[in-house]
């Protein structure tokens, strides 16, 4: 029996282990201590009410004889639901594709990390600070990583280096962690340096609806050529409070055609023999998600996260901090203070403060010295952590 | 951009599509037939009620901010469910395994093609007729196939063979598509096998819950030493009714060691990367149909599906005919009379008894001749279609 040896390059994810156990001790050493945590990336948010009667309704039916429903017709889901995205696109995103263009999914993560299945050993670029899951499934796949830095210098915003050779490129805007998010400009620079490398832009869209700037693209296929470059990642995990309920969409268009071949096509493969669809429920919630109610859900949950992020940029504004994010991202992207190493400025808040973050250097080399403050706590603990942070 | 060639290798999977095109042109031509569906391996019973209440409640839940839930704990589920899993194996199958050895998933099909993910290289042994998503996720990894020709002589079971090394073994009991199924002494030779050459075997163990005789086993972990060297992939999808709604489990012992590696680690490692849990609504869902009350409903549905069966068998019986299951399994396996072959079959069904099967040459060439005709058709249909047949 062979295994697959790039396992063994795998580097332990150490970074929330590492977080818990110093939370654990600090706790155990001080156990009257209210320790906030604004680390997470994790939704708090209850499911909107026209989810959860979608959800209480498609239980219902499939309790019944005629209501009842098997497998779904094909992998890539019901057509109710590929309908739906499609509005959603068209609407509030001013894109206009056919539904078909959107393979319903289990939350990006699944097909982010599934898509390598279909390729072969390429050259990859990644930015740093990355969402560590680009880098494990690469390193899986055996590929050739080859890193992009975001700094001060550049927003945190990587740009196309055209002396390199890139197969694939993996963007993620608004980005977690750094918040940072990509102009049109900026993102029809990637899209000409794809299409002039016959590269393949992964990108990931799972921030988008946190987008309230006008102009700002929630979607790398509102810049032209996008549909024969592109794959677009999207899920409801963010904006939908779906991050426990998984569903999302893979969105590739038939004009994505690679070495003679459409990759909407041999995704449809893929997933015809090793995925089985979503739940029926769970696509009836998606649904739900999406039409006008749940869409109104959706604003006032972001809204209320929106609210969270202005409080802590505000709390750090007065300190007379260097931070990225806040607007158009639940993330907040702090420089530590002081010079302080990303896991000093963490030890300083969590004992001098008691809150907990993520360290930027747990992203990658470029993360060191600086630090991820998330807007999904409470309103009650963010507005406390904004006044310990100013106290 | 590399792509991954092997999916060039494919066969296009034409047996369902082949079947509704000749089903279509029959009904073109004769509008007021009344053609019934015997061919799809798909349930029709509705979930039970205690599935359904779960569902409704886990929805409610989710709605408020008490009891919302966002990502699992981690990828391979809440300790509720694994721990209903467990109780299950222990109480109904006699296998008492620690709940952790579940990873919970979204069906076997998944992880069944995902988990080549944490493999090399290897030579697989699958049996024919077969499961088309064996044939095909080895052929994208491009592994290595060899057959193991299932026929009357071995009464569609086939043993190993020690003059063959094989590092993967697929088995599927009971059968899709023969419905049979290996005693416990036959399944010990096949544990024997793996342990003398190292190799791993994939335990599909999707129909297990159809099985009424004693003694059977509806588990590769009831032969001693299985936990050394197996795999199963186990799901609700058909005991409960599943199949759209999403829920299954991968069984790996933490005594599975391969080349120094656990491979319940090496799975659980990438799933972290590539998945991210099941539903928390589905997940309760899952855990209600293995409550008491659950089970009670699961067996109610199995009944159903098992008089479905003896009401075609018991047609088949009176015609003299030939066939293997419908015990113990949703399928039955009939071989085509006066040596038609599979399509001749079909055609002669479709046209003269306004019957649809599944022509058994589209599963393996040692299916040519032969016939899948399944029970999951309502209570009317198979009457119906039991006095056609020997009308």
């Amino acid at each position: 029996m062979n295994l697959n040896t790039n396992y063994s390059k795998l580097q332990d994810s150490y970074l929330f282990v590492e977080i818990a156990r110093r939370v654990a001790d600090y706790k155990a050493a001080n156990p009257g201590a209210n320790v906030i945590r604004l680390g997470i990336g994790d939704v708090t948010r209850p499911l909107g009410g026209a989810v959860v009667e979608a959800l209480k309704n498609a239980a219902a039916e499939m309790g019944t004889v005629e209501g009842f429903r098997g497998y779904s017709p094909d992998s890539a889901g019901y057509p109710f639901l590929k309908n739906a995205i499609a509005g959603y696109y068209k609407s509030k995103l001013g894109v206009d594709l056919p539904p078909d263009t959107f393979q319903v999914n289990d939350g990006a993560k699944s097909d982010l990390g599934n898509f390598l299945d279909i390729l072969g050993h390429n050259r990859v670029l990644v930015p740093d600070p990355v969402y560590p899951a680009y880098v494990d499934t690469n390193i899986m796949s055996g590929n050739e990583l080859i890193y992009m830095a975001g700094n001060e210098a550049n927003g945190f915003l990587p740009m196309p280096d055209y002396t390199l050779d890139a197969d694939l490129i993996y963007l993620c805007s608004p980005n977690n962690p750094t918040g940072a998010v990509y102009s049109k400009a900026q993102l029809t620079d990637w899209v000409n340096y794809a299409l002039a490398k016959k590269a393949v832009i992964l990108f990931d869209a799972a921030y988008g609806a946190f987008i309230t700037e006008p102009g700002l693209p929630a979607s790398i296929f509102e810049i032209p050529g996008a549909e024969n470059c592109a794959v677009e990642f999207g899920t409801l995990s963010k904006m939908a409070n779906f991050a426990g309920t998984r569903c999302g969409w893979t969105a590739i268009s038939d004009r994505l055609i690679i070495n003679g071949e459409s990759i909407a096509k041999l995704w449809f493969r893929r997933q015809s023999a090793k995925f089985n669809g979503v739940a029926y429920v769970i696509q009836k919630a998606a649904e739900a998600a999406l039409s006008p109610a749940g869409l109104a859900d959706c604003q006032t949950s972001l809204d209320y996260y929106s609210a969270n992020a202005k409080i802590i940029t505000g709390a750090l504004g007065r300190l007379g901090a260097t931070y990225y994010g806040g607007a158009n991202s639940p993330y907040i992207w702090l420089k530590c203070p002081d010079g302080l190493s990303s896991w000093d400025y963490f030890d300083y808040l969590l004992k001098e403060k008691n809150i907990v973050g993520t360290p930027g250097a747990g992203f990658g080399v470029n993360g060191e010295g600086w630090f991820r403050i998330t807007s999904f706590g409470s309103r009650e603990n963010t507005e406390e952590a904004a006044r310990r942070l100013i106290g």
